[in-house]
């Protein structure tokens, strides 16, 4: 084959395409799995951004005003570790030898936690792209706050998988919605997808959809040709609107009998084809090759990165100083007592931390009113002012979570976002992403059992509170009175590790009486209700249950079963304590019961038997929330009659035997 | 107030409006909650629709060729149960008096299980539209199969809320390529949400969106003209691409001081709001008001539908006859044996199945070979030939799974789709309704764990099977071997009553030995691996897990401690065999201790604590898959560890003490 691909000796830029190809290949290669199709194809609109518009330096990955590169089709990550290594950034060709390897700096997608320079997690498809759309508005919101000092772009590279994706809707809706002038979207419209052309699953006008959602759309035909790509770029950065540049490539471009087929997505080209490949494109026959000249430039480039960041900390020296760190213990002392619902409890903390945190910012997908998020202070962010705190989601739920994991990512901001508790279902992919990158985003979900009542099981959540329990690193706190929603706010405002889900109810529950504001963080449970001090039957329970639990407790203690009731808003924080901790909560009682309007799987674990927990496996129904509750067996009455029970079957076998 | 929108005595079309308005109105106002704004906005159309084109027999809600309508925008559920009172269905007065009230057939949002002619299940916001996708595309699937005995419409009425969810984007753009032109979508643009004023989250223009999809959009600019309406329908059911009618209306048309505002969204008009809105129409006090002449015309074309479907069954008596019910074990017997991955035995099922089963239709969301589902025969569904069985949803799993509900709703085939377990995330709320409508929905989920490997910690699942365990009325099985994937499939095939998730491995497992067909329906479970009559341990897994245990087993067995292997491919059945059952299985052993490479709290219920469970919970890793499940401590030598530390402390306290 005759090498009609090799670029000019001249070109660097070609060959610095070349470069990346190459290099992607080589890494899938020796990873044996892997992705070469897409950076084989967007390699040259990756390099035009990179080398001619990217504000970035390569030696400091936490430049707050750098721009920011999101790689939204994330199984393309091939060719984001070699833009990376090229760039100098801390990414030796060694880790890209060992792409996908256990404890690489190269996992198989990319991870923010794992590589600097890699800006978030994705895979998932379509996150990124919301990611991006969140990165955005955070810069427009940081700039309306801070002023000059803040100045960048926010570029994303997404492929099909990531469009067709409805999550792609939600958030280049809002951006259009929110008018993000600096956020530019690169298309790289390869036409097919993992089960063949994409036109057997798809025929969307992509720019007719974009432009109905206010965006400026430019087509580059030839995905090869650098200068148009450049116009493209300049074109997008020059327009007031969100803009997506659509971008026809081949496919795995380069290699024979591959290129622009399924068969260059997701597997190496194998030995043979990749020769091929390099002999097409006049490149030597080592693996990894990077030429001197392309190194050298890529270099230059870094350098001049580094000259822009450091101009601009002498410019803006110190403007982006935060202020002394808030007591949130004290700015949250007392500021909720008394019945009234948990959903009230958290507006009132909102109101108040809202004031003493301008970091605090969020919103909900249009439930602002029954979240309580319309508590906030400090306005609403629109297109044409984006100083507020309270950003308006729409009826996008997923875009809203994976918009504040965007906000959480580009830093400066606290993001919370807010809907019912069973249409957390709509955003699960995007929290997930929020735990695996460990972003302290606060979800917000209210509503949050059968007792929404009337409503009906499409809007009574049974299995959520246990589901969200099961993701890891996301602390699921449900408090049982208004003082514990505050201590669980604290929880939610002090976590730096991951996210936190506030369980709240949609009912007035009734005080249980003050508490430390930091014990849902300390030990994830407390005693409530009268004292006992040597209780026969402990009861635990959390949120709405409390109550129910303490009515039972008179009643049992009445009948000379003395029984303690234990709130657990943070159960999986009680369950890690040491037995002794635990023991000193739970105290010296002959059975341990659990209630929980909801799914009773979870809490077999620390009442030693699915048989002592009063829950709700099945679904809900329509009615008023009292009947529904009293329909379903969610009663006082119930509990003690469980209580009496388990504490007459104590010697029973277990489960197994 | 003057009775300025008074409708003429003659006028039994506007009266029959207003009938609609008021009826909704004084449904929510005797629920004391409820969601009057729509209904009162969008009666015109629907009765435009009722009156003039929808071919329904309300005395026969099951005829097979009745058009279908979808009232995806849920909340609107008094507008739907007005019509059906009105339309003779089985709703008499005092249903739509107990509205909202615990069992009766006028629940907060409309269930397909609880009344009859409503189609599906709604209020999860945008689920409705994309199961009148499902809908139609059984229609014209039908049609392709049965020939002229099947030819009717499929209508859906959406919200604001509809169209901002991800979920829209998705089904739309499916509905576009397969060309569904019998879909006719009404868009109640009342320019409302629930925060206030649309355009403060979202200023799409629609018809330009639609058009992007391949749609022929209409404008009705006045949501009260009932002739403007009618012609658009005509205008849609005319044109060959899916119809979206853009109808401009007024939330709560009629209530002085409300109608405009989102206050018309969701709380009753109260008292006097409700008089001044009656009075306004010129309509009695009395509520609940159903004026003779409009009962008449409503009751006349009624009996014209129960004629029409008369002259139907004359015309195709017999057409719609089923074959012979299939032997589903003996179809299935021996399908697949030997080692390899499950997901390749279920491939083998499929090819078999799809064979004998002609109503088994699905496809993938864009992984058909990963997933094996490209193994059905019977052709590709396209817009140019409907007689395929195979469908390409696209990256579109959460419209995937709402088609899919569309597909079984309809009737006539059994329906499955297929994804990688983790995006199981991603179709996660209209799988909930799968379960809530009792619908019997295939889910195939492969790559089914953090065996996966080089992915990453994106694509491994984690706590993916247990939180699908916890969705009522879904049955979650993960079989070991390929003898237990076609018992698995016996369930999915056979099963009525609910959907099926199939949790299979995308890397080889061995073979376990023979099993009967239908013992994952029957017990849950099975002993595998050597015979050890008296077990001093026995230890409880699911899939790829399986094999990790009995390689344990043999090594405790080995060194005097007999260990008993049991599959578990359906655990929620095998946990609530009665005792004795489930003993019979489980054997004398002294301790239980159970394995899965997934999120551990749901086992603690089996084996007496979550310290006997071997699992994970936390986020996996980017590696090889072995080197992957060896960095988490997924191994043999890690399980006879555990079951020699259960061992010894099998005497120890309970958790709580």
């Amino acid at each position: 084959m005759s090498a009609d691909l090799a670029p000019d000796r001249a070109d660097v830029d070609g060959r610095a395409v070349t470069t990346l190809r190459l290099l992607a290949a080589d890494m899938v290669e020796a990873a044996g799995s892997g992705h070469p199709g897409l950076p084989m194809g967007a390699a040259p609109m990756a390099w035009v951004l990179w080398s001619r518009h990217l504000r970035h330096d390569p030696s400091r990955p936490d430049w707050p005003d750098r721009d920011r590169f999101v790689l939204s089709a994330g199984h393309g990550s091939a060719l984001l570790y070699a833009l990376l290594h090229l760039f100098g950034y801390s990414l030796p060709l060694d880790e890209l030898r060992r792409f996908r390897q256990l404890g690489s700096a190269t996992p198989g997608h990319p991870e923010s936690v794992h590589t600097a320079g890699v800006e978030t997690t994705t895979g998932p498809l379509g996150q990124g792209l919301a990611n991006a759309v969140g990165l955005a508005l955070a810069e427009r919101m940081q700039q309306a706050r801070l002023g000059a000092a803040v100045d960048h772009h926010t570029y994303a590279l997404v492929g099909d998988g990531c469009l067709m994706e409805g999550i792609s809707h939600e958030a280049a809706s809002l951006a259009g919605q929110l008018r993000l002038g600096r956020l530019v979207v690169l298309y790289d419209d390869n036409d097919i997808t993992i089960d063949g052309p994409a036109g057997q699953s798809c025929r969307d006008d992509v720019a007719g959809r974009f432009a109905a959602y206010g965006w400026h759309t430019v087509r580059v035909p030839d995905g090869n040709d650098l200068d148009a790509i450049d116009a493209a770029l300049v074109a997008a950065k020059a327009d007031a609107r969100p803009s997506l540049i659509i971008v026809r490539t081949v496919i795995g471009f380069g290699a024979p009998g591959v290129e622009g087929t399924a068969a260059a997505h997701g597997s190496p080209l194998g030995p043979a084809t990749l020769a091929a490949t390099r002999e097409r494109f006049g490149w030597p026959e080592t693996a990894f090759h990077v030429p001197a000249d392309v190194a050298a430039h890529a270099a230059e480039l870094a350098a001049a990165g580094t000259e822009r960041r450091r101009q601009w900390e002498a410019a803006f020296a110190g403007r982006q100083d935060r202020a002394p760190a808030l007591d949130h213990a004290a700015a949250l002392h007392g500021i909720a007592t008394g019945p009234m619902a948990t959903r009230q409890a958290s507006a009132r903390v909102l109101a108040a931390a809202g004031a003493a945190l301008p970091e605090l910012v969020g919103g909900s997908a249009d439930l602002a009113g029954s979240t309580g998020t319309d508590a906030l202070p400090g306005g609403v962010v629109t297109a044409d002012d984006y100083s507020g705190s309270t950003i308006h989601f729409g009826i996008r739920e997923h875009a809203m979570a994976a918009v504040l994991n965007g906000l959480a990512l580009h830093g400066g901001f606290r993001p919370f976002g807010s809907t019912f508790l069973v249409f957390s279902d709509y955003l699960r992919p995007a929290l997930r992403l929020s735990a695996l990158m460990g972003l302290p985003v606060v979800y917000v979900f209210t509503h949050d059992s059968v007792a929404v009542g009337e409503d009906g099981p499409t809007h009574q959540p049974v299995e959520h509170v246990e589901s969200l329990r099961l993701i890891p690193n996301l602390a699921v706190l449900r408090p049982a009175d208004a003082a514990e929603t505050v201590a669980a706010w604290h929880v939610a405002l002090t976590r730096t590790t991951g996210p936190t889900a506030l369980i709240l109810s949609r009912q007035s529950l009734p005080d249980l009486g003050a508490c430390p504001v930091g014990f849902v963080g300390e030990s994830g449970a407390r005693v409530v209700g009268a004292a006992v001090d040597e209780p026969q039957v402990t009861i635990l329970a959390t949120g709405s249950e409390v109550a129910l639990a303490c009515s039972a407790a008179g009643e049992l203690s009445a009948a000379a079963v003395p029984t303690r009731v234990v709130s657990v808003p943070w159960r999986e924080r009680f369950a890690a304590l040491a037995p002794a901790d635990r023991a000193g909560i739970v105290g010296t009682a002959d059975v341990v019961v659990a209630v929980e309007a909801g799914a009773t799987g979870g809490w077999a674990a620390l009442t030693g038997g699915p048989e002592r927990v009063l829950g709700l496996d099945r679904f809900g129904a329509s009615g008023p929330g009292e009947r529904v509750l009293e329909h379903l067996g969610l009663t006082a009455a119930a509990l003690v009659e469980l209580a009496r029970r388990s504490l007459l079957t104590r010697e029973a076998m277990p489960l197994h035997a």
